[in-house]
């Protein structure tokens, strides 16, 4: 039976601030992605979404991204891949106090924002996560964007990886994302991103201008925080289940 | 034989500011609690700091404090018991990060500055922090001021506890420490600082106005950013194995 | 004519965090106090809250607060006189740079949360942020607790002064506020709310277990962020009306 | 007479850190750069700074920079024109409060670090500064690399504007820094630096290669955190003396 994996990245609250409809979008998804307190997240909400994912048997994942809360982790940075060890040993042992003190297990780690996009093509802050990663705890799964260079340090350093897809974007000949900033870069129909979604799990190919593309697809991305993330989410959850897909985490 | 565990707090520099002198004062202590990016520190520091205990086989300590690095955790804030819990969580897993990642084991907790001194009085305070280390691995030692509340609330959770005691602090009557703000809180002779110590540590009694009062010493503070820091650490380590005393973690 | 201004604090955003419905009660109000980026608020947010006040002819104001984000400046902290004066200069600062890029004039300051609240019963720190304001520029208004001791300080230097009123919190035969966490704190009913603030206006009275108690009613304070907030602004400036009040800033 | 302005930055403590030897270095300047809170600096720092300069009769800048504690405002970031306007403005305004309650005069205004570097290649970004500039106080001058787009940008806002050099770096057959990494971009020889910042300063020329240059030498850079910064620039301002410079603020 094809199965498949929907991670969200959540526990983007801080102090008296609200993002994310957690409490709602847990329910159809099967990975976490939590965020350590760098980018979003603190202590207290950090806590809370561990507990949420227990309460909804849902895998816990850290989600570490730059140290930047004023930017939300989305931009750039020239940093090295010194410290780029370093901040993601920081925030998964962070995370993983957490999971500790509820008596959990942290199961996989996917960057965020501007650090994923980095990892994505820079071999050595690739590298710097999945070492980071492997020296805490070989067992955890990396995710990163499907067949990245981040998914290749993963695997370098011997770690199970999870190459991880989009409904609502469009990808290129080459297999990787139309920029953001390119016109037709996001999908807007959600029948279509659903069709796409459908046909990344059962045949790993995606549709790019006309011509059938190979992709890896083990974990598609959820967005928590759009008007209608929820929604969209327990509408591809029913619609992958109802074509005959396990949706079950890694 | 008598033995004595010397403490010090460390990896308090933050970005490119520096602060004490870690790598001298790290030949003459068994225990070292590192600061984990809250009062003080930042990921780098922290791996370097356990890299350097490790160095020489000095036992590793999380050092949490109040999220207050402008002054640097020694102003009092009106802090909720669970806001005390969800800030120790996650500073010990920051800095059980990086012990991880070095094959390392974490020893112990000792909270910084201003939430050392609340949970020294403050019961409820004093329960969040233990609680909190209980939950993560109830094989952690906590460090707490001799006799204090901390240390009533480590033992009623069933943690293994390090009464502190100081060499140049003034005690009181009642077993406390003269407050700063008052003549003769400090002891600045260091010869009868290190009486003292010897005192404390063979005898389990402080002199204070001409009396013996009982004193738990399991630990004795070693200040590390003084001028003549490095030089009196030395000293008292001397000093306590000449007594016959040995000095060893706990 | 009697009358009145309402002042609302605005712009606490952060990043990609809201908070605050400050485009809707800004039509209710004559004056904005504006968060500058300490317990709350960013650049961006300043510059646009600016704006927004200069759109609708709402009196400018600075609302400095505590050095603390995640608390969002409401824990009280052990700071010095000192440290507030420093950290008001800052903040007003701050906020004025904005007013000048706009052309504008900075009206006003209103200490925020903690520092409200410390400030109106501690003379020292009372004292520490009327000089800030007095150096910075003595035109401008100095917003507090009515009758508190920050009141009291802004008179000793001269400073013009707004003794500010609640209308949904009850008041203590002494003239000050009921604490928060005692029972019958908050007036619920939203028409005892009105006609306790049109008395507090028109009479400079507030009726307290049957007794009328004379206050001091320059400002009303408008909570920005509550559910049923732009609402219950609107009410209360069109009973003001209603009642042959004038509302405008001072 | 040729004249010439020594510029430093300076008020880059935080908290309990301490960079820089401030009183040291303020003898030999004749401007000041002082940090404002972002990159390093902190309310009291940036008020001491300011009556350090008052006291030297140094003119007082702002300093700003990125808002990168951790990387003290050194790692580049992509950040929009809009957001560096902002940041800016704030800065700027944050240290105008301690000058306008120590009823001084800001002077000027040079970015640090990465901004200024990346402000100096950058059309859009520094016009964004020099925008800022403009809107607070458009007496402001705008210190920049000598040549560079920011000095441009000002040019364009009608600033007035101060041509940075440096005694210690070589120069590129362009007119622009030899970049650190490479090979012979640090001149280590203090007698080299002297000889090359007087004949900057006299000529406005700098010889790169064997080849005179043309460079605008409005104002000369001291490092004021090395370890013989303090005495280094002590030297180059009797030198410039000796040779018949007069050393001025702008």
């Amino acid at each position: 039976m094809v199965r498949i994996d929907m991670n969200c990245d959540m526990g983007e609250s801080f102090g008296r601030y609200t993002i994310g409809a957690d409490e709602q979008i847990i329910t159809s998804i099967t990975s976490a992605n939590i965020a350590c307190g760098f980018h979003a997240g603190d202590p207290e909400t950090m806590k809370k979404t561990v507990r949420l994912a227990l309460d909804h048997s849902v895998s816990i994942g850290a989600h570490p991204g730059l140290d930047d809360l004023k930017g939300f982790g989305r931009r750039t940075m020239s940093i090295t891949a010194e410290e780029v060890y370093d901040l993601v040993v920081y925030q998964i042992g962070a995370l993983h106090g957490f999971v500790l003190a509820e008596g959990a297990v942290l199961k996989h780690v996917k960057p965020h924002g501007a650090l994923y996009n980095m990892a994505a093509v820079k071999k050595d802050l690739a590298e710097a996560i999945a070492k980071a990663i492997y020296k805490i705890n070989p067992e955890l799964i990396l995710y990163g964007l499907s067949g990245s260079e981040l998914i290749k340090a993963g695997n370098k350093f011997g770690l199970k990886t999870a190459n991880e897809v989009f409904a609502d974007r469009t990808y290129q000949r080459d297999g990787t994302l139309t920029p953001r900033h390119q016109e037709g870069a996001l999908i807007k129909d959600e029948n279509i991103a659903i069709a796409q979604v459908i046909k990344m799990v059962v045949d790993q190919k995606v549709i790019t201008s006309g011509h059938e593309v190979p992709i890896t697809a083990d974990t598609i991305c959820i967005h928590g925080d759009g008007e209608h993330s929820v929604e969209f989410a327990k509408k591809i959850n029913r619609a992958l289940q109802d074509n005959g897909i396990e949706v079950k985490g890694l």
